[in-house]
């Protein structure tokens, strides 16, 4: 029997990213946090600052997997418009939200104080609850299955930490890597073989140069130990087979 | 009149992006290249090795955008079915390009000879051309508008630099970078306010942490030189009326 898969979306959100302006690192970030918590990211997209777009590509993510996230877009100003997309999205009004609005009150008390800019950060879809964020004071927001969170990388970590253990994931992927000196085409129909041999298990092929030499990392995954151990083993044997030596990277 | 934009969507194809293991390096690559080329890019997406899922995006994607891309999964091994997909979804079928058979057979002439494996490079969708890549030596494909591309980073940087003014593209967007130490929260409604009073152009808040302060840099955008200009003076005078100093980053 196979237990359940747990899926989520990603949705990047910023002109910034897709003008090349800036290099995006939430992709990974998610992806590596997703992993830890046994989720599996199905699809990532990147959508300008567009109400519209942003609407549709929520819409189209919650169709098609447990768990959305969104970063980018929730600050202050006229082009940060991830709240009131995904509200509109989900179907809900937006509120301020009356923890956000004390928050911020505290924050900003001695700055100036809470102005009509500063107010729309407590803006959040009808419903939704705060992710407190101890690393760097701004929370996310999450709405059931959706979670929103900011777009500069170091805050939306703190928000993936005070997420963490908070989602319900499936049995992990294993994932198990053999590295060697050898062009992927030589052993091509090896890795097919393996594959084909051992029931849920899937080899990735990822080629590298080094110093001038070419080589490939394998890469075995599978939710199940005992068939990751023997898929894995097979692979080293029939390489060795062939005289060409792998280094084994362990379970990740 | 506004001219033509011309736009593009990137399919960035791989599981080891989606589990977290490879961090992508594309996205930024060709976002930035497009740039150069007055090409917009609407979305990019990920999606993992599985025939269907990539069919569907690059249906999804040619129906919306002028060019399209992709990136990965063009080697030897089983898990690269680009060609496959893209083929299916173009509703062409898969060939062996003979240009594509002859480089490959010159290339492991003194390396074992050219297998079955090594033969799969030489697909391609039916009526495509090479991109011949003077940097790494590998090819990419072009059928029409839509590029196939290498998943590694410096084998698509290759591609991508072959590819150099073959596109036709529309006006360039020209950016211009204001940066200022205050929190964009205290100067939303002038942000706003600017950019209503400059048809064509948009400005964009990018909030930076510097030793310890904060910061934003404000990006305005526009295909038009003079329009970006008054918009940028105007945003920089309505910020010295505040006491706060701009540093011009200068036209991009």
């Amino acid at each position: 029997m196979t237990a359940r898969i747990w899926t989520a979306a990603l949705l990047v959100i910023g002109d910034e990213i897709l003008s090349g302006r800036t290099a995006d690192a939430n992709i990974n970030q998610v992806a590596r946090w997703l992993d830890q918590q046994a989720i599996r990211l199905a699809e990532v997209r990147v959508v300008p600052d567009v109400h519209d777009r942003i609407v549709d590509a929520v819409r189209a993510l919650k169709a098609t997997t447990d768990y959305l996230f969104t970063t980018g877009g929730i600050g202050p100003t006229h082009d940060d418009i991830t709240v009131d997309a995904v509200a509109a999205a989900l179907g809900v009004p937006v509120v301020i939200h009356p923890q956000a609005r004390a928050m911020l009150e505290r924050y900003y008390g001695d700055k100036g104080g809470l102005t009509d800019a500063r107010l729309r950060m407590a803006r959040v879809p009808d419903g939704a609850e705060l992710i407190v964020n101890r690393l760097s004071g701004a929370p996310g927001i999450r709405l059931d299955t959706t979670f929103i969170l900011a777009g500069v990388p170091h805050i939306a970590a703190g928000m993936l930490e005070a997420l963490n253990g908070e989602l319900e994931g499936g049995e992990r992927v294993l994932s198990r890597t053999l590295g060697a000196m050898v062009p992927e085409s030589e052993v091509a129909e090896i890795l097919a073989a393996v594959e084909r041999a051992h029931d849920g298990c899937q080899i990735g092929s990822y080629p590298f140069f080094r110093a001038g030499r070419v080589g490939a990392n394998f890469v075995v995954r599978s939710t199940d130990a005992g068939a990751l151990a023997a898929c894995a083993t097979a692979l080293a044997e029939r390489l060795a087979a062939m005289d060409i030596a792998t280094v084994d990277g362990g379970i990740e």
